[in-house]
């Protein structure tokens, strides 16, 4: 009683995966069960790392997705398309789904679930969100009993590798990033890396199965940490801050539990260093989710890398052939179709309202060049008090000649009220320029 | 279609799991279906926080294990009996078992899993170890696809809190204890916390899920935080260290894969402070695991309390609810004793051979007293190298009138070694004293 896998993809993910379903000692006892018994490449010509029986390795992919034998198809190819084709088509064959393609799911997500929930076959995504870190499974089963509040994280190491480093050594962020991308550690085109948007995948798929909706991936805000600098992360360390990119979840405590909006965004943020996510550095990767009545749990480990998102991928497959043990002791429901284990599935269709990013209400970092007129400082607090921002502290340092830099503090305010005073303030004589502002934890 | 519960118990934990399954609002759709049919109780006179239909809550625990209409049994009155009796009884008659008690598994897991795989039932304990952190069923689901090498971790809130203000305060251990239980962090006999014996319950359930095999807990080496000085900490700290009370089970890899043997031991350890584990503070708990392909991953968050544990306890009917509904969507096996889902059921029945103690290898740190004799440190050195035992570093300090004070850390050595050496080194006439001997990672 075996499970036929089709593996699409033997890239890095590929070949872990297939190395640790050819090497299941020690491991749980069902990974014998799991038999590799197609694999989808697109070149038989390229050499591999793996020695795999040549009949079962083939360049196509649709036969892999459409063979009756197949119990459970694994795509780790990666991109767009295929791969949103391949699983819709693998679905529609009844086939369940594991994947590792956080950018299929957090964009077509919608269909690929509805799909799903149709033809009564699992997808399963723990590899997409944290690398191997147990994230995705955690929320939909340890923590199930809980209101989930908010998620928050580190979800993308090659940013957090770059701060990490910009922290240690003083460094300037394009000289990191062409160090990192000489090193391997980012891409040749690091834009969705630095600009965020992978981690903004990320946090639109924690959000969906921690508040029980879909989630508009263009209703994301979403900020990378191109602009940050030097100097910023020297002011925020003698603020007692690191600077993150953090991505963020979370209840709109403000608005009551009718017309509930959440707030889902990425964006580099001042961490206070007794922060349990301040400590995570280098290329790790760390999930923290507060809910009620648990408080507040951390997940932390390698984000990425062949081994741990092998890890996830194979244990999802497990999972599911669990599932199936118990569903094939049995015979199946009169009409077919067999019930889904409620906690595994994602059955949510309603989407999750979110709020606009001038409605969260957040903390501010805000630095200033200033001309150094005497009264500068009055004149900000001024326009930050006719706009109901308050100040936690006012630091300035730096004089040089007659240019003046000031660092700002906010209590948690309104954005939209922090613009409209940024906006004054910009138009004053007194100001040279606002080389930064940034949300602080 | 709804499931019955029967909870025993309405101390803190039973009360915070009554009040999440009667508040559902934002929780997972599936704690609607989860029904508080009968509550066990010693007595109905004491005064509650919470109001229950006075008709289901009995002073008859024996009567809910029994009852034909429970599905699934909560225990959550804790200690050895009458928990024990009446988990196998509740088994015997095909319920359901959920239970927050690690002393009663670690001590009758052997014949609870065994009375449970027979009557094909379920006994989840995810609120056995670190309160409401997942852990249990990551190791059993999440990370299933992997070979664990090492789980380790502070799963005693208790201790870690009095080391940490130890640390903080250069405090000595029996002022900290005395305030720790006038604040309600410690009982009144604080034995099983201090002497690591609730470490030792719960690193013995770890030890049995990520090596798939039984731990007799009377093979865990065991040794607690009483003889733990303000001056070890001081040290400690100055050699870039601090003292945390550690579980930690691994795979012996010293031994070929045949004749395999496991470590699993709890005892006062110098963490290195990059360590993970070394910024975990107050009651905090975090558990590590080492996995083949994933590396490290880390869980944190509150390691007890009412409501991470009702967390953890809630969560783990839902599993057993989910599951069921899998199987009820289908018609039973001719037999009529359903498959259990092989991730989630224990069904392992071999004990796992445990490595003795003087058969470790690990860094040691030990402090002498000596009369300051020239070349003590000389005769020290001689008799470590006597016995292969090498030093990373010694350092002699303190020297008040004709006595000094040596701290040394060794290298990785066996434990059987270092203790013959420690043995003449105590006979020296230059030593006047062995005031501490500790483990390092």
């Amino acid at each position: 009683m075996g499970f036929k896998i089709g593996l699409l993809g033997l890239g890095t993910v590929g070949t872990g995966t297939a190395k640790i379903l050819l090497d299941p000692v020690q491991r749980h006892p069902l990974v014998k069960e799991l038999e590799l018994y197609r694999v989808g490449v697109k070149s038989l010509e390229k050499p591999r790392s793996l020695e795999l029986p040549p009949e079962i390795v083939t360049t196509d992919l649709e036969a892999i997705v459409t063979d009756p034998a197949v119990d459970i198809v694994v795509e780790v190819i990666g991109g767009l398309e295929p791969a949103r084709s391949l699983i819709l088509k693998a679905i529609e064959h009844g086939k369940h789904v594991v994947t590792a393609n956080k950018a299929a799911i957090a964009r077509f997500g919608d269909e690929i679930f509805t799909a799903a929930t149709k033809a009564g076959v699992y997808v399963l995504l723990e590899a997409a969100v944290g690398g191997g870190i147990p994230v995705i499974e955690p929320l939909k089963q340890s923590l199930c009993s809980n209101r989930i509040n908010a998620v928050m994280g580190i979800v993308n190491g090659t940013t957090n590798y770059i701060l990490t480093r910009m922290q240690n050594e003083g460094a300037d962020f394009a000289d990191v990033l062409a160090d990192a991308q000489r090193l391997g550690y980012a891409e040749a085109d690091p834009t969705a890396d630095v600009d965020g948007l992978d981690a903004a995948d990320k946090i639109a798929i924690l959000a969906s199965l921690a508040f029980g909706g879909r989630i508009k991936l263009s209703e994301v805000h979403c900020e990378g940490i191109r602009q940050i600098s030097a100097a910023d992360i020297a002011y925020a360390e003698k603020l007692g801050f690191v600077i993150k990119l953090i991505a963020i979840a979370k209840r709109d405590s403000q608005l009551s539990s009718e017309l509930e909006q959440l707030q889902v965004r990425v964006h580099p943020t001042l961490v206070p260093k007794t922060h349990p996510l301040a400590s995570v550095n280098d290329v790790y990767n760390a999930i923290l989710i507060e809910g009620d009545p648990i408080g507040q749990v951390m997940f932390f480990g390698p984000g990425a890398g062949a081994g741990p998102t092998a890890s996830a991928v194979v244990s999802d497959m497990l999972n599911i052939a669990a599932i199936l043990k118990v569903e094939r002791g049995n015979s199946k429901q009169a009409n077919g179709t067999p019930l889904l284990d409620p906690l595994l599935a994602c059955s949510h269709q309603h989407y999750c309202a979110i709020a606009p990013i001038a409605e969260l209400s957040t903390r501010f970092y805000a630095r200033f060049l200033t001309k150094d007129t005497p009264g500068v400082i009055g004149k900000l607090g001024t326009c930050f008090g006719n706009h109901e921002v308050s100040l936690e502290s006012v630091v300035q340092t730096d004089v040089r000649g007659d240019v003046a830099e000031i660092v700002v503090v906010t209590h948690d305010v309104r954005e939209g009220n922090f613009r409209q005073a940024l906006a004054e303030i910009q138009a004053m004589d007194a100001i040279a320029s606002i080389p930064s502002t940034l949300r602080a934890l």
